[in-house]
Order: C-alpha cells, then sequence, then structure tokens
C-alpha cells in the first residue's frame, strides 16, 4: 500500500453553474475540502490541479488559479494536470507521487472544468482534441460519434444490446436520485430509456441522448496526506493499490473493443491489491456513454468479451446488487466536468467507505474500485480504496 | 539528494521545423535520448509530456502522442503537464517524484512545442493564457507587454537600465554561436542590441527585439533512472537539489519587481543542497526577456534589488566569468518552445556536467543551477545538478 491517504473532500453541485469560471468552481471546493479535512492553506504543501481546457477558456495555466481563489495559497508550489477525460486522476496520481517520495504531507488534488459557457458545436470539437484528431476528427457529435462507432462495432460482433444499454442508463439515473450533488436527478427507467423519441433522440449511431453523460460545470477536491500526519486527522482513506494503464491512441491501430488498457489497469490494480474484483464493495467507473460501462464490465473481469449485457441483465452492479457500480450515479446522472470527473469519482467511493454517503450509502462499504479513463480506453486509471481508521 | 538521476537526453534543432507537430517533434528527440542512454521503450516505466498548447494545436491530451511516434510505447504510462513556461520542469518534477516514489525505475520527461505554424497575433494572445487574462490580456504584443511593463516599471525605481539589457543580449547571443540546437545563431554585439534599428525595433515598452526571445519549434527530453539502474549506465547526474515555489499570479497583487518566487525557489534549493550560489559552476536561467535575467540575478542573489545591471557590468555572468549565467546561450539564443524550454535547461546543464558541451563548455563544470519560470516568476523551478558518476 502506498503511503497517502485521502482524508477529506469537497464537492461543488455539477451542472449548470452560476460560477462563470474554473476560478470560482475551484474556490468553492477548496474552501470545502479544507473544513472538511480540518486544515488551513498553511497546512498545503502541494497543489495537483487537473484541467483538460483546451479552449473552454483562454486562460491556461490553471495550477495559479487556486492561489487566486485563496491568497494563503500563494506560495504553495502548483501545478496542472491534463490527461483528456482522465485528467483529475492524472493530477491524483502527481499528488500520490509526491507525497510517497516524501516531497510534502498535505496535498490538494483540484479537479474542475466550466464547460457551459462554451456553445454546444465547439463544445463537441473541443472534446474531440482529446481523440487523435488526425484520424478521428470528424465524428458527428464529438466523442458521441466515436462511441457511436464503438457500439456500432459491438452490436455488430455480438448483437444488439440497445436495451441493456438502456438498462444501464436507468440504473445510474436510478443512483443518482440519491446524489445530491449530481446534475440531473431524474428516475428516468428503462422504458424512457430504451425508447427512440423527441426528448430521447439518436444521438450517433445506436446511443440515444440517454446513452450519453452530460456537459457540466464542476469542481472536486481531495485532500491527501501522508500515514502519519493522516494518523491525527478524522479520516483516513488508503490506496490499497492504484495503476495506470495506457493503450495506443489512434483507434485505428487496435481493436478498440477490447477496452485493452482498462483490462490492463484493472489487472495490475488488481493483483497490486491482492484482491478480486468480488472482494469489492463497489464500483465507481466511467460511464460517460452507456456502452463504455458495458465494455467495462467486461474489462474488469465480470463478464467475458462479448457477454457484458449479461451483468445488467442479472442485476449484478445494482445498486442492491453483488457489485454495485456507480451507486453515485455515475457520469450519466452526476455529469461529467471532464477535470472534475476523475476526482469526483474517488470523493464519492472515499464518501461510500466512510459511511458519509447519505442516500448513495452501500451499507459495509469496505473496499471500493474507481475506474477513470481519458480517450477512448487510452489513459485509464484504477484505484482501490480502503478505510484505514 | 533525491533518488532519480539524469541518465540521458535528447534535443532537436530549435527554429522554424519541418516537422509539422509536436508529434513528430517529439519522436526525433525521443529517438535520440534512447540512443543517448542506451534503452528500448521497453525499459521505460513512465512518461512524462510537457506541452503548453492553449491552442496552439488543436490536438489536446499530448500525452498520448509519444506513443503514436514509437509503438513500442503503447501501453507506458503517460501524462501531460503545462506550468505556462515552466511547463517542462513541472513535468520534470513528476517524473522525479514518480521514480522517488520508487513507482518506476526509468523515466522519460518530454518536452515540446510548435509554435511557428500559428500566426504571430494569435501566438500573442495563446502566450496570454499564461497570464492572469482578467487583467493582463490588454498587454500589447502578448507577453513583450507584460515584460514591456515590468522593464518600465524597473527603470522608473532604478534607473534607465537598456545598455545592461543589450549588454545581456549580446552576451547570449555571443554564448549562442557554441550551441548547434540554437534558434539563432549570430554574435549581434552590444551595439546592435542597444539601438533601436529597423532591424532592432522597440517591441513593448523599453524592450527591443534583441531584448525577446523567439517563438520557436523544439523538443527535448531527458532520460531518468533511480539510482541502483543509473550506476549500471553510462551517465549519472543527481539532483543535489530542486525545488519548486510560486507566486500569486496577477501582477496587480504584488510587487512583480521583486521576483519574490523566484528568490524563494532559489532560497529553498540552495539551503536543501547545502550550497551557495558561488559554488555553482554556471546557471541555465529563464531569459525569456533580458529584463527577467537581471531580475533573475538579483533573484539568485547575486546582487541587491536595482543592482542587477552590476552583475553584467563587471562581467561575472559572461562565459569566462565568476559564474557564467545562460552558457547555451539560454531562451534568447536558443528561442522559447514553451513546452521544451525546462527540459531543454537541463538537457545544457546536464552536458556541462559530463564534459559533453562542445564548444559551450565551462571547463571543470561540476555543479549547476537550472531556474526555469512560468508567468511572470508565478511558478518558479530550481534544480542544483551534479555529476555523480
Amino acid at each position: 500500500m502506498t503511503k497517502a491517504q485521502i482524508v477529506g473532500w469537497g464537492h461543488t453541485a455539477f451542472g449548470k453553474s452560476e460560477h462563470p469560471d474554473t476560478e470560482a468552481l475551484m474556490a468553492e471546493a477548496v474552501a470545502a475540502a479544507l473544513d472538511h479535512a480540518g486544515i488551513t492553506p498553511e497546512d498545503v504543501d502541494g497543489l495537483f490541479v487537473g484541467v483538460f481546457n483546451n479552449g473552454f477558456s483562454k486562460q491556461d495555466f490553471q495550477g495559479a488559479l487556486v492561489a487566486m481563489g485563496d491568497a494563503r495559497f500563494a506560495h504553495v508550489p502548483a501545478t496542472r494536470y491534463e490527461n483528456a477525460c482522465a485528467t483529475g486522476s492524472a493530477a491524483l496520481h502527481g499528488a500520490l507521487d509526491f507525497i510517497d517520495a516524501g516531497r510534502g504531507r498535505i496535498a490538494l488534488v483540484v479537479g474542475a472544468e466550466k464547460m457551459t459557457a462554451t456553445p454546444n458545436p465547439e463544445v463537441g470539437d473541443i472534446l474531440l482534441g482529446a481523440s487523435y484528431r488526425k484520424e478521428e476528427a470528424d465524428a458527428e457529435g464529438g466523442f458521441a460519434g466515436l462511441f457511436g462507432r464503438i457500439a456500432d462495432s459491438y452490436f455488430q460482433r455480438y448483437g444488439d444490446r440497445s436495451e441493456e444499454l438502456a438498462m444501464i442508463a436507468a440504473k445510474n439515473h436510478a443512483n443518482g436520485m440519491g446524489n445530491p450533488y449530481a446534475h440531473l436527478r431524474k428516475d428516468f427507467g428503462v422504458e424512457f430509456c430504451n425508447t427512440v423519441s423527441e426528448k430521447n433522440p439518436r444521438v450517433a449511431g445506436p446511443l440515444r441522448r440517454t446513452d450519453c453523460s452530460l456537459v457540466s460545470d464542476g469542481a472536486a477536491v481531495l485532500v491527501l496526506a501522508d500515514a502519519e500526519t493522516a494518523a491525527g486527522m478524522a479520516r483516513g482513506i488508503g490506496f490499497r493499490a492504484r495503476a495506470q494503464a495506457n493503450d495506443i491512441m489512434a483507434m485505428s491501430r487496435r481493436d478498440v473493443l477490447e477496452f485493452r488498457g482498462a483490462r490492463m489497469a484493472w489487472d495490475k490494480a488488481l493483483a497490486e491489491g491482492g484482491v478480486a474484483i468480488d472482494d469489492l464493495s463497489l464500483v465507481e467507473t466511467h460511464d460517460c456513454f452507456t456502452i463504455a460501462e458495458m465494455l467495462e464490465y467486461e474489462a474488469m473481469g465480470l463478464a467475458a468479451p462479448g457477454q457484458g449485457h449479461r451483468v445488467i441483465r442479472e442485476g449484478i452492479t445494482r445498486k442492491d446488487g453483488r457489485l454495485p457500480v456507480n451507486p453515485s450515479g455515475g457520469l450519466k446522472s452526476k455529469g461529467h466536468p471532464i477535470g472534475a470527473t476523475g476526482v469526483s469519482m474517488h470523493v464519492m467511493a472515499a464518501m461510500q467507505l466512510m459511511g458519509e454517503a447519505g442516500d448513495m450509502q452501500i451499507p459495509g462499504a469496505r473496499l471500493a474500485g474507481v475506474f477513470n479513463m481519458g480517450g477512448a480506453a487510452v489513459a485509464n486509471y484504477v484505484s482501490i480504496l480502503e478505510r484505514v481508521k
């Protein structure tokens, strides 16, 4: 187990925010996190900031923005990370390395994105910056187009799984009803999600609106401390394991349906943690699109390739199932403010382990898995979290 | 001393490159670095990629581009860092933390930028993404405008130092004559640099063209290994110390002439390394503008505030002086491909310590300082390097 622990967190509501920019979003989440962990900025040795940006704002150098929201951070070393939709996990890994290397005792991981101020067609183009543009930038509707192609290929190879995708959407929306931070708290039900309608049109390939996560604003913060410092604090959640595995960016150069990088990250993390997937109490996984969650069932070993549909059919990943997946509602219900997402997933898992998840709570949660990815399974991160105090 | 060492490097020519993008630039520098260190991609545990981007290319997620240039990196964890003009040092610190935390044995730090494909006015606006845009985006001519204001303030407080700025420019251009990677290898001399002319017009405030670094393409790579692995390799350069210190981003909220963050980073690094500035054999410092190098003389303790001009007048920082500063020619002569710069500075210092600096060589170089900054002394990094084998 690595040395750093999660000792607190902060989380803004996700959705269309009154905050005009990431600076304001981060300030709200940072203040909440300081309060939650019972620390002050003077205690903080490093700021690890995850923002995708890439055109959402002309303001770059966003590592320096945390101190603009609270000048007590003025001299704290700050660094920005970006790894597409896994930007938050990239910042987290940087902070963990910083503490595990003995460079500091307390670090903040700050993930944020302001997306709703940008017109929709531009949002799509900005997000395609996370695809291999030379070959993939022509996708209709941005990343939805890429995952639409993935869903198409999957259906061609393994059969039409539209209904199971709708079941995943419905599960996550039902779960999101219990999440006070979620963008879209509405229990749509399987039938609505499985029916193409004016309110639920096709977006790309077989994907309907309910198969896609939302464009949202939001920020999330994790407070990390080394084990010794954490021992004197109210909360302590350790990393039983953490792993990153990449895959080649261009989809033309791999069988994307393998989600090989995701599989490798899970294999590494489970081996490092000495646990099996069934030992986990819950998983927060990267459901940017419902087809992604289905492929991730296969990558995490819940089903053989092409059999992911069985996992949702059998109710395994429902909140009352053997392995609840996305009890928070996932990206589907929470929304997907790119830089915040990976941090938010860890916050949701940490809440579960501390028994602070309110209406989302999985009783007796002991070990939690988190899977966050950038691109279509290009940069893949898995954490296995466990409560240590 | 931290555990990781520099065991090899690669460096493209800086300037207007035939390479169309960062993907190609990185591929060239990475191949050179593998060769230089005598390793293969299979040996590499992590890729730490520094690219500023912010609009130079619509392709973001550039951590994933290294593997597009050499598919043997396909599954190696890769992360992108951005910290304005200190982006390269941010990636370096990430890689050092990774190795020092025991997460891997060999890491590549890859810094790159493709700037010359972007029209000049756009370049200025893109670079202002590293200023606090809410207050500073109106600067004429981009960052030159900001440093023009800084030079103006400095002259008002301490007297006109135009001639000494020209002496700094002339020194760095003379040094750059020996640097095969430099963008501009031309020995302009003090008189040319100190005379406003058609070929050397005013750019912003008192700054002339020769007071400004160049818009360039380029990539640089450092190979890092843990001490044990490094012991079996041809080269080994350790980090006697490394430090990062930030300052508040908005210039309205500090006395920018203090360069306080730069001073703090130097103080921390010298204390950690147990050395005085005069113990160093050379310094590579961030001369994005000549006024920056003068302020950095003061920040590194070579002169009291307002007395930086004496340092160049007395010849202290000339190649044959007591403490040669920018024997590589600095950003002035090399050019300033943003993401590559911090990495390049470390490559230049490492070459000196290994006695591989060719015409740039400072005889008997034993300890080298590197100062790289993002924004106007906002994110400040100092390394003290020493040869360990």
